[in-house]
């Protein structure tokens, strides 16, 4: 074994601190869905490159925990690491508990840094190991004192304030304090990166696809303390901040916000903060959902708006993307994904995207059948016949994207066109769909997957996500899934932003994927109750070589046929001659 | 006030025992949910005959709380006890807490007798109290020592033996020590009149609809001890039970079955034990779903034969009494509701049903708005033109029936044909709908209202109930609603038997039901998992008159028509020429 390993490093700490395994995550100090580089301890000690695993280091070995997505390629990367592979969720594999009873010695020391934990995951991984009577140990982050060399600095990228957000800071600060009174508190610890970002109205570029910077934020009744370093600032974008009430401190969070705090009591939200940081607040404090979140997650009149705009520029990008790649698909020209990839980012970047909102997932043929894929240039598919699955998404300076659609590529199979047309169905059984407000996630999703249900048929995630305004992507809290059943306030209400994106997969042969994102917008109360509809913003055609005609019911057909009358509205005039000509061609009415 | 009343002799008591509030509820120690009459206290001090309310009496008044359904009734039926009528769910009316606190002194006695709540029950009202810094306390009850004259007795009735059973008793209670000991229990106490019938192949006629006998029962590994009246037994029965492993015993439950269970870990249902038996248990406990629950609502392929002759029989006798009904009305003969029920109860009867399963709702016109009403001389509506809801059910040898369907008298409105359409769309949607094994009762549920919700229409209660074999008509756990989040091990699985009845209600109108029993049954597992669909268990069809076909789409049209072939097939033998020619007319198909 390598001396001068991270591994090797790490295991030298270990030894002198008495620790038997050491586990590290794939997270950071503000347990964000993509990670700074300057985070990537995982990587950097196992060479594994997956999104999604557990380390764990013992003194003589240790594992890597990932799920089915990344099997192949974790065995591939771990070679020679003399770390073993556990698959998750595979029948007859351990579970993290039951490996480490029988690789660790009886009674021992299992620590990781509190930082990379939520409250939450900290309790949950506590109730975990104690069915093998252990428990967790939270100690200083060991990979500081070994990762010096070669390891990325911490981003701090230039922070900007964002024009054309709904609401002021002060009006947000108002609103947040009346809720957290509301909830018995005084204040309240913000470590959410897209939180601060929303609460703010301010954005950077400290993570990829996600417009937010690194800070932490101590709200009271009275005041409001960005931690931060101010240089990121312009001048005026600090005296607007500071009219509006908000502080920004080049302080640690703490002991600064522990003075700001005093005797508050303290709301902490046991998903979006750290144990880390939460060991540090000496008040009183309430676990709850943050505020914050509910708040962010209903756009206003004004975000709704400006998210149209984005969606007008989004498919502008798309109609000339797919216009152009038919043209050239019946040209004989050849194309692959990282081709499809590119030329997609380019059309977005011609519409004034600054980044994407995710890497964009072009899966050709049986790729599509790997819900995460993305190509590279080891993976990278020529197209030849087949469907085609492209989901991706812009960060517009209005507003944030995520569409996935369907495109043959030559001829398809009757069972192809058969996959498209029930994954179709689902998709339209959301988007036409009427709930009552306050209906749950899970309610949306049973709706939703139930043409597919029918044929005996599934998908294993979620039917949607919710989406920030020129945010992350994926935003909570709600979501359309089996397992979110919280219904009331945290279910159905108007404003709401989410994705409407069933699938169907087939490994090995082809996958289905088909995604809008709706608004959700109130309908005339009735003496039944509030109901809400569904506004679709995506503004794309969907391929009508990919389905089945006889297959769709009149409702469907219609909701299609109306659905694309409204895309041609909104994008003809935007586009160039070949892409108007391709957009009125495939956009008439299916029945005339 | 009158010294002599029960109120006064209550107040009487609780001035003795110093208690300033005492709660009386609508229960019976084993928490059934139709009561005997010798537990009918409330009725007994108030006045008050609803099926739902709570009573609490004060040294000086009291007040009685009670849901929309009885608020009329009850103003009637308190007049001169001096109780006050609090409306349960009306804006501005206190809950029970905050009459309470303005109604008793500071920290005052409230107390109840533990026999008439569950663990659970308890823990909620605790929680109820403590907002007002109050809390329940245990005392015995005090009706026993003032309600002796007049008194209904304790029934005991004869218990007789269940055959054409699924399972023998032996075999069940080898099942249910397996599942005991998978929950770390050794043991269980049984008091749930509907689990201990299951368990023990016996049935009685305690509980008017329910064919149940009194019992608690204590199960440990080895032994299985029914304590009730042995001389309610046959001889045979006796030694039947006993060859199968279970003693019935004269004693009081305890302190025998404390010596039963010794040093035994055991299995207590927080829902389904009273506080009272509860605290006689002295060894360790574990509170858990009863596996019995689980266990009795999964009918066996021997069960759900015996209901499907069950079905026959109803449905004859359904159709028996439709046919004679419409023939009748087109006489102009006059009709009411009691008459309806009547003639109806007879139909059953005459089919060799020995029992209805619940007091049957023949609701005529506005009455069809109440979901719970059923006629009574006063309200007695005579038909004249308009909707008849009739849902009614029978207790057979073979099965327990429960249906509700919906007539044409005379000629509708095309409002009343568009309320039913869109009721049937909302049953036909879960009946031929498909879902994967271990949905929850909210996702079936979602799935049935989508129809209603797009119109922006919704009830108020369940979509549908399980259904006892020859047992309770409303049985746990499994049941359709949007509150029923519970998923996998306590969703849908094959064997289920439950309602499938979406409704419609416009006060002061017409109400609309349609309901039909279901059996879950595999279908073919696939890639994607097994799912299950819906047996069709009820044969009677649907009156065309009340819909409108063109609403339907094809998929609709082809399912009634299919379940009419179904329920011709199944029932044309069995019928008077009447009635065979009737059904042959409202069974040809939809579409030839």
């Amino acid at each position: 074994m390598d001396n001068s390993s991270p591994l090797s490093s790490l295991r030298r700490l270990m030894a002198v601190n008495d620790i038997d395994a050491y586990v590290v995550r794939i997270s950071d100090p503000y347990l964000s869905e993509y990670i700074p580089r300057h985070w990537a301890a995982l990587e950097w000690l196992s060479g594994f490159t997956g999104s999604a695993g557990t380390l764990i280091v013992t003194a003589e070995g240790g594992m890597l925990y990932t799920d089915s997505r990344y099997w192949e390629q974790a065995e591939e990367e771990l070679q020679g690491s003399g770390l073993e592979l556990v698959r998750q969720g595979k029948p007859g594999e351990p579970d993290i508990a039951s490996w480490l009873a029988t690789h660790v010695p009886s009674d021992p020391t299992v620590a990781a840094s509190p930082d990379f934990f939520s409250v939450s995951e900290w309790e949950r991984w506590d109730e975990m190991l104690a069915h093998v009577d252990m428990h967790l140990d939270p100690i200083e982050d060991l990979i500081d004192d070994i990762w010096t060399e070669g390891r990325p600095a911490r981003p701090s990228s230039a922070v900007r304030e964002l024009t054309g957000a709904g609401l002021s800071v002060s009006e947000k600060l108002t609103e947040l304090r009346r809720r957290l009174r509301e909830k018995n508190a005084d204040a309240t610890l913000l470590c959410a990166l897209d939180d601060i970002a929303w609460l703010t109205n301010s954005r950077g570029n400290d993570i990829d696809f996600n417009p937010v910077f690194l800070a932490t934020m101590a709200v009271t009744q009275d005041r409001a303390v960005l931690f931060t370093e101010r240089s990121r600032f312009t001048d005026k974008h600090l005296a607007r901040l500071e009219a509006q009430g908000v502080v920004v401190s080049n302080e640690a969070p703490f002991p600064a916000a522990g003075n700001i705090f005093g005797n508050s009591t303290v709301l902490v939200d046991p998903a979006r903060v750290s144990v880390g940081l939460m060991s540090y607040i000496e008040c009183d404090t309430i676990l709850d959902l943050s505020p914050v979140t509910v708040m962010k997650s209903r756009k206003t009149a004004d975000e709704l708006d400006s998210i149209r705009d984005a969606m007008r520029r989004d498919g502008t990008a798309l109609c000339e993307f797919y216009a152009a790649l038919d043209a050239s698909l019946a040209r004989g020209e050849p194309w692959d994904e990282l081709k499809t990839s590119r030329a997609l980012r380019e059309a977005r970047e011609a519409q004034g995207a600054f980044d994407l909102s995710f890497e964009t997932i072009a899966a050709f043929g049986k790729h599509g059948a790997l819900p995460h894929y993305s190509p590279n240039e080891t993976s990278n598919a020529t197209f030849t016949e087949g469907l085609l699955l492209i989901d991706s998404g812009g960060q517009y300076p209005t507003g944030t994207t995520d569409i996935t659609r369907m495109t043959a590529v030559g001829k398809l199979t009757d069972e192809m066109r058969r996959d498209v047309t029930l994954v179709l169905k689902a998709m339209i059984a959301l988007a036409r769909g009427v709930f009552p407000e306050g209906s749950s996630g899970s309610q949306l999703d049973a709706v939703t997957r139930a043409p597919l249900w029918q044929e005996g048929l599934d998908f294993g995630h979620g039917t949607g996500h919710g989406v920030g305004f020129v945010l992350n992507v994926h935003e909570g809290p709600f979501r359309v899934s089996p397992y979110a059943t919280d219904s009331g306030e945290l279910g159905l209400h108007p404003g709401l932003v989410f994705s409407d994106e069933p699938g169907l997969y087939r490994p090995g042969c082809w996958g289905v994927r088909i995604e809008n994102l709706v608004a959700a917008k109130p309908v005339e109360e009735t003496l039944f109750g509030r109901f809400i509809s569904l506004e679709m913003l995506t503004l794309c055609p969907i391929d009508r070589r990919t389905f089945d005609i006889a297959l769709l019911t009149d409702a469907e057909i219609r909701w299609i046929d109306d659905y694309h009358a409204k895309v041609r509205d909104e994008l003809e005039n935007r586009l160039t001659p070949l892409a108007r000509d391709w957009l009125l061609r495939v956009t008439e009415p299916l029945r005339a």
